[in-house]
């Protein structure tokens, strides 16, 4: 059936949208039974599965007028897809739960559509099945899975002595917020670093190969998802600010809106870089920067890894706590 | 850390709401890593996962006034469980990402979680990891994880001269919604219904082993369920209305609002019972209810499963197309 481009969901109804829908969801060889019944099933080679969820809601996570349909798709994958990533592993399915109004154009629907299934087609992943319903904001809720060729690299397994690096885009997509969010369009390079992300998908399991001993995506803010990992391995960690060669484009929009430009890499998310400890230097594999270290917490912590050391702060930068914006909390 | 049960998500805060949840949802075994990291890990000994999603949003799938927050969490976990129970599968692993305003209190999400984790403990399945995010309406996006023990049972495989039948309540939530929406308060039996589905979750393994050729849950209602079975196996389903027996509860509401009963049973959702072809009357397991039998389309088709042959309904009941109100589309 085709759909014309102007009509709008409720024009058209569940149903027409969904055979709509079909032919841009390309299955791979792994999926035994694809989208349509009530249920979906994957073949799974490696005994075990890698699973996350995340919820993406408009006016929250992204606007419709500064992003076009293809764009929210495309980060919709990419914040899944990277949430594997950040375990060491490779996303395989993907299931969309897409509610919307009435009158959202189906343009829009094909569109994302389209943008989700480009992106999940970087990993060779599947969108196996998914719902639909109409809400008031049009929201977006994905779960990944996907396997690990090796053990998963958790953010609890930091040590004292590590060192810390980095791979991939940061603070850039933050400067593109800053952009749009000021009524600008340039600098154009980071506007379509928001729009587009870049997460470097084939560095997680390549890290845990080369024995990461912690690891996360950067989708909160980097100072705020080192803190992850802080907590969760009851460590101190200490971030080089001098480590970071601050792309031309951040410190102009710095210099035009005067921000100092550090504050886009260490509270920005949405890059989805990953942040990953190692044993020592010569275990970080090309392309990740070295940013930091390990350090042990001051004092002995009999309590568990999330209990804080009064005063201490779980993040150092320069050696000193960070009181710039940190990164993003819900409610 | 303990919560005031009258504080609001926005006074407490996401990862301290999250801190509260954790000891709510208990890990299986078979769950190798839980929530708190990018993603879980689980274990998979089948060769294979069934998986299924399902978005539920607050004023469309249920109300806060007439659900208690428990009530809604079992509907959630039971209309994911179901949609495996009708692969003759069942769930082990379940995500679930939850949207909403800044000032619900944080007892109904705490709530809304065990009556979620008290459902999914019934097939024994965990809920492995999720997402929290703020929203302008509750929302809650599902997805659920499991395995069949032999080939799963699609919707698409009915042949004519197999018969039709049913395991579990039918028509009783949607009689639990015609009393509240018209201000009542009973038959209480109803009511209860609707907000404690009870789906038949040991059903759809034994029917799969029994050799069922289709399945589905009813969960949109019984003649547009038994539609989805007939337009993907290219089928007519006969439905015998005398098969039933009405439950005095619905006879009693029907009287009372003026409304055939049977249009509860024929076009009522969300109870989740299963509704399956088999190949003859002795295949069908104990507790079943036989409703009808599969026909054969008048006019040869060679256009493929889904297109309809003019003039001729998918489903009859009593030989006859049904002019009742047959189910729930969105859009």
């Amino acid at each position: 059936m085709s759909i014309a481009g102007d009509a709008t969901l409720e024009e058209v109804g569940e149903f027409a949208l969904i055979d709509s829908l079909r032919p841009i969801f390309a299955q791979g060889e792994h999926v035994l039974l694809g989208p349509g019944d009530d249920a979906a099933v994957v073949r799974v080679k490696t005994g075990h599965v890698v699973v996350s969820t995340d919820l993406l809601i408009e006016g929250r996570h992204f606007r419709r007028d500064w992003l076009t349909a293809a764009e929210v798709g495309h980060r919709a994958a990419a914040a899944n897809l990277s949430d594997l990533n950040a375990m060491g592993g490779r996303a395989h399915s993907l299931t969309i739960g897409f509610g919307a109004p009435g009158d959202l154009p189906v343009r829009w629907a094909l569109d994302f559509s389209q943008g989700f299934a480009d992106e999940a087609g970087l990993v060779g992943a599947s969108v196996i099945g998914g719902d639909l319903t109409r809400s008031d904001q049009v929201l977006i809720a994905v779960t990944v899975i996907g396997s690990c060729a090796q053990a998963p690299v958790v953010r609890g397994g930091a040590h004292p002595g590590d060192v810390l690096a980095l791979c991939g885009r940061q603070g850039w997509a933050a400067g593109g917020l800053g952009v749009l969010s000021r009524g600008f369009r340039s600098p154009k390079v980071l506007v379509d670093a928001l729009r587009r992300p870049e997460p470097p998908y084939d560095a997680g399991a390549i890290a845990a190969a080369a024995g990461a001993t912690a690891m996360i995506d950067v989708s909160d803010g980097l100072i705020a998802d080192a803190g992850h990992i802080a907590r969760a391995s009851g460590v101190v960690i200490e971030i080089n600010g001098d480590a970071f060669e601050i792309p031309e484009a951040l410190v102009a929009l710095g210099s035009a809106v005067g921000v100092d430009p550090m504050h886009y890499i260490l509270g920005g998310g949405d890059d989805h870089p990953l942040l990953a400890s190692f044993p020592d230097r010569t275990s970080v594999p090309a392309g990740w920067l070295l940013i930091g270290s390990v350090g042990a917490r001051q004092a002995a912590d009999e309590e568990g890894e999330r209990s804080a050391v009064e005063g201490e702060p779980w993040v150092k930068v320069n050696g000193m706590s960070y009181d710039g914006p940190t990164g993003w909390t819900h409610f």
